[in-house]
Parts: C-alpha cells; structure tokens; sequence
C-alpha cells in the first residue's frame, strides 16, 4: 500500500483572535477546519499538521519543508509579517516537488507571487454575494465528484482581471451574484511542484465546513502530491557524450557559465 | 502612420572589456551588435538605444521604462551586481506592457528569474557545437522568414532539463551536435508584458551578427512591443453593479481585502 | 502601406429568411450586418465580402478559400446541409493559414467541430439573459479598447461544460443573469492556421449592431490574419545532412512512410 | 484495492505477416510485445487484451470501447482500411473519457487525425538514426523512472514541424543522430479522454522491447486512464435557476438550440 500523504495547514491565525465573529465560525482556527476537511476524506490516506504564523520560524523550517508532500496556505491580512526568507524557502522548497494549495486570500501571499511572477491583484467586494463554481475540464482529479456548479450561499467576490499567468490547466470559474467571473481554480507547475489556487475561503463564512469545497480541496492534495519524487533543479556542466559515459565535468561556480 | 517602437537593448558589456577574444568580435560591445541588427530589420520602424551595467542607476531608470515599448537583457557573468531595485523595477514595468526579450545567458538574470518563479536552470558545455535551431510553430509571428532549421556552425550548449514554466506558446528547438536539446525561443505574459526567451548568443561566438539570428531578435521586438499601451495591475474595490453606475468604492489599503 | 485583410463573411441566411423577428432586427442578413461593422472599424484595410449557404457550392470554393484571408462563420439550423466536402475544403485552408472566425451557434458548425476534435456540445437556454463579457487577458490585441465588461442587455444563455479542447490562449469569459458561465472567447491554432471562437449573437438579438461586439470582431479579422503567409502542411522524406545540402528525397506516397 | 485498468492493445498487423525482417523482430506481432511491456510493468494493476485490423469489425466494437479504459493504438501501412465509422466510434470514446495512446506512425491514423484535427503530418527518414528522448518536464507522471536521455540505438528519424495542435503538456522532445528533433512525448484532453502521443517505434528496429521505451508506456497506461469515469458530452437546455430546483427542459433535438 502506499505511503499517507504528509499534508501541512498554514493558517495565517489573526482573524480568528481578533474578530469576534470570525471566531463565532472558526473557534479552533480556520486552518484546523481545512484540515479536518482533508483527513475526512483522505482518511489514512493523509497524515495532517497545522502550523501557524505564530509559530517559531514563522511555522515554516527546513525539516518540514523536506518531510512535507502538500502545502496549503490561507493567509490575509498579515502578508507582510511573513519574512521574505520564510517566502523563499517556500518557493525553493515547491520547485524542488512540493504540492502547494493557496487559498483565497493567499493569492497575495508573498509565496504565491514569487511563484508567478505577477501581482497576482484583483478586483473584489464584501458583501454577501452568492458564488457559483463552474467546472470547465470536467476530466481533471481535482473536479472528480464535484457537483456542476458548487453553490455557495455567501461570499466574498472576487473579479477578473486576476492577474495571473495563464494557467497550465484551468479547472473552475466563478461567478457572483453581482455577474462578476473569475478563474477560480487553476493549476501552475513550477520546477517539479504543482501548484494549486482555490479562490473560495474568506474568513467572514462557514467556507471550509462547505461539503463541495471540502472535496475540491482534498482532491487538490491527492493531484499536487509530488508524483516523481522530490529534487531540486540543478545546474550540470556536460563533456560531449556524457549520456553515454556518465561522465559529468566540474563547474566551480555551476551559475557561470562560461 | 504608426509610431517607431522604442527600444532599449541592455547590455552587462563586461566579457567585452575583460576578455580579448570577446573584444576581438564585438569591439563596440555585444548589445551595440544586437541594436544594429534590429536598425537594419526594423529602420524606421524602430528606434532603438543601448545601455550598460555601467550606466548611472545601472542603465535602467524609471523615465526609461516608462518611454520604452521593448527591453533586451544580455546578461552573464555579473547577474549578481543588478540591484535587487534593478530587477524589480523592470518586472514591474513588464507586468504593466513593457516587451522584455531575455537573450542567452540571461536565463540567470534577476529579472527573467522573478518573472518566470523558477530557477531557470539548465545543463551546458562550452566546446563549439554546432546549433541547429527548428521551428516547431511556424504560424507565430516570430518565425516568418526564418530558415527551417537556422544553422549556427559554433555556439555553446544548453540542454533540458530547462526549468522554467512550460511555455504560453513554443516557437523554436533547437539540437546540438552532442545531441542535446533545448527549447530555444519560448514566451510568456505577464500581467500586460509579453515576454520573450531566445537562446543563442554565447559571448564567445559572433553569432549576434547571423542573419537569421537578428531576423528572430526583429520579429520578437515587433511581437512583445505591448498592442494595448501599458498599464500596470490594479485592485478595484467594486461595489455591486459597479459596471452600470461607473461607481467605484474607496480602500484604505488596497491589498487589505476585508 | 500593407494590403487590406480579405474577409469573407459567410451566413448561413436561414432565420432571416423564415423568422419573421429575425428579419425585422437583420433585414439584409446577419452576415450584411457582421460585414458592415468590420468595414466600420477597419476601413480600407479590409476588403469584406459575403457568401451564403444558398450560393453556388455552397459558397465557399476553391478559389475563395485561397485568396481570402480570413472567413467568418454563422451558422445555427442547417449545419447539417453543409456538405462533409465543404468542411473539410474549410479545415485545410485554416491548416494552411486561413484565418477562422466562429460566431455564437457556429460551435456546432462542421469545420469547427472538426478543426476542435470534440464534441462542441454547451448548455443554453433561449430567455433574454443579460450577458457579460469579462476580459481574461488584457494583454491580447482581440481585447484592445474592448471595455471591461461588455454589457449585452438581452442574449441567449451559453453554460459550461463547453466541449472544447483547452483553449490556446483564453480571453473572454462571460456570465449571464442566470449565473452560468461560459469560455466566450477563445483561440486555437491548427496548422498555419489560426481560429478564433466568440460566443455572443443569437439570431433573435440585435447584437451585431453593438458596438463592443463589433469592435471585438474587427480586432479578430486583423488577429487570425495569417502572419505568416499560406502553405499547406506537408510531408517531407529527408536524407542525413539535407538541411546543408538542400537535397530532396523523392518519396512515392508521402504517406507511407517506410 | 482499486479495480485493474482496462487495457486494449490494437495493432494493424500487417508488417509483422508481410516483411520478413518485421516478423524476425516480433514474431508473435507487435501488439504482442507492446502488450507484454504493459503486462510486466502493471501486473495486477492491468488487464491488457489485443485486437488487430483482421478481426471482426476491425477489433474494435462498441462493446469494448465501452468496457476498456484505455487504447492503444499502432498502423502504418494500413491507415486507409480502417473504416471512417470504426475512427468516428474511437473519437466518440476517447471523448467520453476513453484513454488513448498513439504510437509513433499512428500520428496518420484516421482516430488521431480527427481528434486532432491538423494534419499530423512530419518530416522523415528511415536509416538507423540513434534516438534520444529527452524529458522537458521532469513532474510528470508519464516521466517517472525515466533516464535523461532515452538512448535508442536505431530508429526511423520524425522531425519538425509536426503538424499537431499545441501540447497540453509536453513531456519529451527527441534528437536524432541527423540533428533533427520532434516533439516527441506530448499530450492533449478531448472531452473527457486524455490523449497521449508516443513517438518511436518503427516496425524495423526492436523499440518494443527497449525496458525505458516500456516503461514510458506503461506510465502512459496509468495516466490516461480515465480518472472520473465515462460520461459522453452532452447538451442541455436549462431553465433559470436550474441548478438549484433540479429541473431541466426538454429539447426536441438538442442540436437546435433556437
């Protein structure tokens, strides 16, 4: 039988301390409601940890970066507290092979810019708006048992334009009550990591108790799980036919190339 | 009539000054070589400066990014001396419409390595290779009137693994005489800039003065300059309906999403 | 000055002819009014024809296909009469350069489906929605001066899932009242040849006087416009070192490939 | 434990009974020894049958279509025998969730051309070219286990431009000893199916049997298995708010969508 995949819940942990009725619906935290969506329905199938922003090392260190398989990351209003080491650490750590799910407000996370590249800004209103998710690749894992559209009685909106890369595969669109759209499931591959953005989430609403969501979400950890291993990109200086003779030449520094 | 596209080819113009062979094929420095070739492609139609590390504030000023439709980086063995300012400046002038085209060794450049959220590494022998250069999408703009393959008699080489995001659109391939392949001529947006990756052009080969070559490095200074003016990424609180009452809602803080 | 795009409008002139409502908003045909907002937005640099499904072969020969550069296509209650021989004369010269336009019901259209390998199946429904057009990607020239959204006030409804390959480069996608979604513009390249798909105009709606909508199609005609001129895909048998010698092998039936 | 995948192995087999060199290296055809590969790799984890042209409606009847979970499919000599009504039934799987592999002359297979819908046509030689096929996208599953580079000692040479669509990933890019190369391990959606292309494998040299060739097959076999099981695509006609009453219209042909 196969190994349980290591999944680590980053929550970003304020809202739920300081605004009370964030707390009436998170009680014990949003990143522990997102994890227990997951082993609900991976059940041996995943080992789940939580770390907070709190946490020594900003609940991020070298060991468990290593040991990790899947990433999830929720965070908000505290972007900025997250240390641009503790974002690249991150980052290094997904283009050696780890799985990252960022999560709605997580699209301006530091981690989830330095992976794209881009601002990574939209347009958004708080305000109760009805989202529908759509299904556009009805064939991916991470849409296998979702209902066509998921219906979420509450949340926040979020508009296109999402200034994103062109996603690799583009899974859901959203739309609001108030007729706005936006890609809402997307997936990126950096390195030898999967990356996945699910734009449901704003700490205001009972989100992550939403059975639909749930299940995207621990799908998105079964498909971003490295599939090959983990190693980081390297550089090699190559002789002429070192694909026969296994040879490999020393570069003192492998980033000049002469 | 339409308006000459402003470019501006950067150069690092160190091996130039350090390295007699180098010296001895591009005398005026590589980045005046590659600006002469996009003059003779382009006349008119183009108008076209140079700049160097060397420059006051690194060659690249806010005024410069704002006025230039397309920027080329050749770049190599002092990626490490553009300031991290430096980088980020051109990745943000970039995400609002400015064209980039990133030439050889400038797959290591900080900017490239910010917009891309790889590590753009890659394999590579320096021992004269022949570099046959084929087009695998010949209905992109930045293949019309390239000979299929180009035929480069000496370059260095650079072989996949290749780590950068898979490409929006895959123009060119090239092999080597060791076997080797690499995919040579690739882009990708970000935000409202097209980017563009072109990989011959080792310091050590005159290959900035082959026909072919400076045919593809022309039709990418016409394809990444920006076709719908530049505007850099925004977020918009929108209140409901926003798109039939022209109503707009004021944010404190613009990345602070409530 | 460059030459004018030759476009050819092709309309299936079916409801015109037999829908009363139809012919009140289109008394000369969609097809009239298609060619007529490209004529206002590119003036002489293009020359706009049409043809219908009630012309000589149908409207499409041989000769037309060749000197044309771009051909739009309406089509809605007699795909089925288009012959399998006009499609295919259709899908060779897209692979060999043609630019394709497909409009609204034209997903179901023979050369489309064809060109796509899939089914082209939707959801709808026939009930005065008000219809929003979301751009996606800012940076692409179909989108320029396009505003943000398009605001149709009455139109038939296009859901997901829409069974399409995954789009090439995704730039429109809309909502309706009803809250579906749908991939409303969208490119694919085969062969030389490139192939745009927008969704808005049912017959029963006066949306090819509305002026964004125009405007997006004649953004179109100059986008599909072959860059790089025509050639039909071809087989080539090639002896070692050809691409030095410039030799040719002779190869009995191309096909059959030994 | 998860059910074995569904395996169906179809082979022209026509070579291997006509050209005495062909039989020399697959005695027992082809489809035999591709067949085995799959056997070896996924044990338990497959169920693989062979069909072949001389059966019974050309090997492939809907029974088997809709109890297999994955195709593989190799012809050469013999693409225009296989009856349009037998590739139409293979398109109509394959988009119903079917799996598809194609191997290397089966890019003119009527099954691979219509899910296309390009000409897959390409460059060619036959003379013992060595092939090597490089990985470009060391996260993907087919690449597991896979060397960097695949090192076949003989094979035909395919070369650019391969007349496909552009990849939905793209796994492998193959060099040959002449310095031609090809997009050589790709794969692309329709519908529900996932579609993989495989180059080497002439019927002259013994590719089928090379343990990394195997290996790469056998990853395929896994991958595009379907991973939410069969659904054709279908068309509805909606009313407002369907989606939240359950309800659904009756449409008299779905194909007419007034």
């Amino acid at each position: 039988m196969s190994q349980p995949i290591r999944v680590v819940v980053w929550g970003e942990n304020f809202h739920e301390n300081h605004d009370e009725p964030v707390r009436e619906i998170y009680p014990d935290g949003m990143h522990t409601a997102i994890a227990e969506g997951i082993r609900t329905h991976l059940g041996e199938g995943a080992e789940v940890e939580t770390r907070v922003l709190q946490d020594d090392s900003q609940g991020i260190t070298d060991e468990l970066l290593a040991s990790a398989d899947v990433l999830l990351w929720w965070g908000h209003a505290r972007h900025d507290e997250v240390s641009d080491e503790t974002a690249t650490r991150v980052q290094r750590a997904v283009q050696s092979g780890l799985g990252l799910i960022v999560l709605h407000s997580g699209h301006h996370s530091k981690p989830f810019i330095q992976l794209m590249g881009t601002s990574c800004n939209l347009d958004w209103r708080g305000s109760d708006d009805r989202e529908l998710v759509w299904t556009v690749d009805p064939s991916h894992p991470i849409a296998q048992g979702v209902p066509h559209p998921i219906v979420i009685d509450s949340e926040e909106m979020y508009g296109e334009p999402f200034d994103i890369p062109a996603p690799d595969q583009l899974i859901f669109v959203s739309s609001f009550s108030g007729g706005e759209v936006i890609r809402s499931g997307a997936t990126w591959t950096r390195g030898r990591g999967r990356v996945f953005y699910f734009r449901p989430g704003d700490q205001e609403y009972p989100t992550y108790f939403h059975p639909d969501v749930r299940r995207v979400i621990a799908n998105a950890v079964q498909w971003v799980a490295p599939a090959n291993g983990r190693q980081a990109p390297v550089v090699n200086r190559r002789p002429a036919g070192w694909f026969e003779t296994g040879e490999r030449l020393e570069a003192a520094d492998p980033r000049l190339q002469v």
